[in-house]
C-alpha cells in the first residue's frame, strides 16, 4: 500500500484504476493489478472486507468480528501501488471519469471497476424494511445477534414473552442463506440456548422457513433437496413451501395465505438488489438494477468501466447463462476485471469472462451439509461438511494465510465453545 | 445453573442470596457459595462479565470483545443452586429485603451482595461528561476503538483535519489506567496506524498524558516511577505533570494553567465514585459515594447485606487501610463475602476480611511492565512483563481454563496482528 497518499497526491503519470467497493469483486481486481503500471486506488463505506459466506455465523455467536470481517489496510499493506480509503461514494460521472464522495473530496479515474455490491430486495413485503433482520453486512449480523439474545434475556425476565413470539424466529428464503441461517438457529437454539435458558423456554421456541417456491434449494438435484428439509426437520425447524410473507410486524409474520406466526424475529434469505447506485449511471439496467456488461466485464460506451459482482449481471461467455450473485462469481469476475485491466494498460486485447463453476454447497449444521459438484455429483452429510470446510478455507486464504475462522469454528465443533454470545454495541431492551 | 428458573418461581425453601452485580465481587462471592445450602441469584445490567484490567487493549484492537467480555451464563453453567437474570436494578429496599428492577418483577432475599461497581468520576471537568472517553465498561472501550479508527479514517480522507487535532488523543491521570492506556496507544499509533495510514500522518499524531500530581504511579517506588516515565517518553508520549483538565470540548482540551491542546480524543483514566444507587440506601456513605462495611464486609444495623468491590469502602481487618478500587481488592473481597454467608447458612460466625497485597502491576507496553511486589521489591521491564502476564492468566483462569486473552496477546507479540483494527458498531464519521 502506498502509505498516506492523500487523495490529491494521486500521480497523473500513469493511469488510475479506481476499485469502488472492497468486497470479492474489488478486492479481486486489486489484486490482480499488484503487477501493472496503474495507481490502484480501492474505496469501501467500511474500513474492512467482509467475509459475506459466514455472516450467519456471526449472527449466530458461533464466529467473532474479527473472524469474518478483515482490515482492508491490512489487506493491501503489501501492495505498492494501492491505496486504501474509507469514504462513501455519492455519484458516479461516466462522462467526466469522475466519482463524487458524500465525505471526501472527488476522484477522478482513467479506469473504473465497480464493485458496490447488493442491498437486500424485499419485494415489497409490508413492514419488512422496519423488522425484517437481512444478512448482507455484518452490521446486519452483528444487529441480530444482539437482538435474538436480547429476546432471550426478556423472556428470561417475564416468560409470559414467549406467547408473543419473544423466541421464535421465521427465516425468509429457501435458499442457501436461508437454509445455512436456520440450519445455525436450530443449533444455537437446541445446544447453547437451551443450557442457557433451560428447556422450560428453549422447549417453547418455534423456528420457521418459509420459502415462496414449491421446495426446498431449487438449484439442487431432489436428493439434495429432500435430503436438507429432512436434517432441518429433524433439528425442529418447521418448514413452509409454497408460502409468501405478507408482511411483518414487531411481535408477527402474516403470511399471504393468512396465517399468523407469532415470531419477534424474522431473518430475510430471500433476495438482493444492485447497489442503488446504479440507477444515477444514466444507462439502461438489467432485472434487480444490475448493470450489463460485455464478455469482457466492461460497461457499453465506456471500455475504461468494469461491473463486477453483484451489482453486475454478467452473462458467461462460454455457456450463455446468466451468472448468479455468489462470492464465487464476484471472485473470478473482479479478478478477471483486473487481469483484463493488466492487459489494456500494457497494451494487450482484454479476454472474455467464462466462470469457473467448482459447484455449489450450503452448510446445514454441523457434519451435515449438501454439495454439487460441477458435473451433477451430489454430496451430502459429514462428507459434504468437510468439503464445504475446505472450500471456505480457500476462499478465505484467498487473500491471506488465515485460517482463523475455519480454524475457530473446527474448534468449536469439538469443544461446542460460542465466544461470541453476548450481547454487546447496540443494546435493546 | 438451575435451567430456567423463572424469577417467580424461586423456592422459598432455603435461603435466597441475592447477587447484584457480575463483576469481580459479584462472581467472586456467588462462585463460593457453590457448595452452600441456598439459592444464588445473580443479576446484573448485562449478561457478561467483563475483564475489566483489559478493556484498555479492547480499546486499541489487541484483543476482541470476546476475549474479555464472557457470558455470565456460562460462567454459571455448571454451578446447580445458581441462577442468571439480566435485568438494571432500580431501587434496593433493605428494610423490605427486595429489590426491583426497571425491567424485571422485584426480587425479594434472604442475604444480599452489593457488587454493583463504579461510575466514573469527572471531578467537575467542563464537558466531560459529553466528550471524554472512560474505560470502566465494554461498551467504553468499543465506542473509544471506533473512535480512534474513525478520527484516523476522516484524516486520510482530508489531512487538513490533522491541525484541528483529529490525530490526538490526551490521557487523563498517571495511575495504571492512564499509563497502561497511554503506552497502549503509543503502540497502536506507532506501528499499526503508521503502516496502514503511513507516516506523513503518523508523523503529526500527538499523544499527551496529563497528570494533575507530582509524578506518575504514585503508589509506585521512585526507579518504578522514573522508569515509567523514561518508556512512555520514548515512545513518544508527552507527560505533563502538575496540570489539571480544565474543560473539553469536541477537538481541543483547555488545562488549568491555560494551555489549549488540540485533541479530538480524551481518554479519562482518572477517577471513580461508586454507583449511584448507593446513595438510594437512605445510608451514609464514604468518600466517593462509597458504602462503609463492618470488617466482614457487612453493612451497619443489615447484617444480611454484604457490600463488595468498586462500590464498597472496605477496611482491612489486618492494617486498618482502605482498600483501593482493584479488580484483586474486588475478588478477594468477593470470595470472602461469599465465604462468610456460607458460614452464617450453616450456623458458623463469619470472619474478618483481610486482603492478601500480591503486588501492583502495570504493562506499559510490550516488553515494558512495572510491578511492585508485597514486600517492597521492585522489577521492571522484560521479566515485570512476564510477571505480569502471569498473575492476569490467574485472574482471568479464576472463572474457568481460558487462556484465551493472554494467548491472543502473546501471540500478537509475536506476529504484531491486530485483528481488532476495524470500525464495526457505532460507526462514526
Amino acid at each position: 500500500m502506498t502509505a498516506g497518499t492523500a487523495p490529491s497526491s494521486v500521480k497523473p503519470s500513469r493511469p488510475t484504476v479506481l476499485v469502488l467497493g472492497g468486497g470479492f469483486g474489488g478486492l479481486g481486481a486489486a489484486r490482480k493489478l499488484e503487477k501493472a503500471d496503474v495507481d490502484v486506488v480501492v474505496v469501501d463505506a467500511n474500513d474492512y472486507h467482509s467475509f459475506q459466506p459466514m455472516l450467519y455465523q456471526l449472527a449466530t455467536g458461533l464466529l467473532d468480528t474479527t473472524a469474518v470481517a478483515h482490515s482492508l489496510r491490512d489487506l493491501f499493506q503489501h501492495q505498492q501501488n494501492a491505496t486504501v480509503h474509507q469514504a462513501s461514494v455519492s455519484a458516479i460521472d461516466l462522462d467526466g471519469r469522475e466519482v463524487q464522495f458524500a465525505d471526501m473530496a472527488p476522484l477522478k479515474y482513467d479506469y473504473l471497476v465497480i464493485g458496490l455490491g447488493a442491498v437486500v430486495q424485499f419485494f415489497g413485503c409490508k413492514g419488512a424494511p422496519e423488522n425484517a433482520f437481512p444478512l448482507y453486512t455484518v452490521e446486519d449480523a452483528l444487529r441480530l445477534r444482539s437482538h435474538l439474545v436480547a429476546r432471550w434475556e426478556a423472556a428470561d425476565r417475564d416468560p409470559a414473552l414467549v406467547e408473543d413470539g419473544a423466541l421464535n424466529v421465521v427465516v425468509v428464503g429457501g435458499g442457501p442463506t436461508g437454509i445455512e441461517s436456520v440450519g445455525a438457529l436450530s443449533e444455537l437454539y437446541t445446544s447453547d440456548f437451551a443450557q442457557d435458558y433451560g428447556d422450560a423456554l428453549a422447549g417453547r421456541a418455534r423456528l420457521t422457513l418459509v420459502e415462496a417456491g414449491p421446495e426446498l434449494f431449487p438449484m439442487f438435484k431432489p436428493d439434495i433437496r429432500e435430503y436438507a428439509q429432512h436434517e432441518l426437520e429433524e433439528r425442529g425447524v418447521e418448514i413452509m413451501l409454497g408460502e409468501r410473507v405478507e408482511s411483518v410486524e414487531p411481535t408477527r409474520v402474516t403470511l399471504a395465505s393468512g396465517t399468523v406466526l407469532p415470531a419477534q424475529t424474522l431473518v430475510w434469505g430471500a433476495g438482493l438488489q444492485a447497489n442503488p447506485l446504479t440507477e444515477s449511471l444514466g444507462m439502461k439496467l438489467e432485472r434487480g438494477n444490475r448493470i450489463p456488461v460485455d464478455p469482457e466485464l466492461r460497461l457499453a460506451g465506456h471500455p475504461e468501466v468494469f461491473a463486477v459482482g453483484d451489482a453486475a449481471w454478467i452473462t458467461d461467455a462460454a455457456t450463455g447463462d446468466v451468472l448468479p450473485q455468489l462470492g464465487s462469481v464476484a471472485l473470478q469476475a473482479g479478478e478477471h476485471a483486473g487481469a483484463n485491466l493488466a492487459r489494456i494498460v500494457r497494451g494487450d486485447e482484454p479476454k472474455p469472462f467464462e466462470y469457473t463453476d467448482k459447484g455449489t454447497m450450503a452448510a446445514i449444521a454441523r457434519g451435515a451439509a449438501v454439495a454439487q459438484l460441477h458435473g451433477g455429483r451430489t454430496m451430502k452429510g459429514k462428507m459434504a461438511f468437510l468439503a464445504w470446510g475446505a472450500v471456505h478455507l480457500t476462499l478465505l486464504s484467498a487473500w491471506e494465510d488465515r485460517t482463523k475462522a475455519i480454524v475457530d469454528w473446527t474448534w468449536g465443533g469439538f469443544s461446542h465453545e460460542r465466544p461470541g454470545r453476548i450481547l454487546v454495541g447496540d443494546k435493546e431492551t
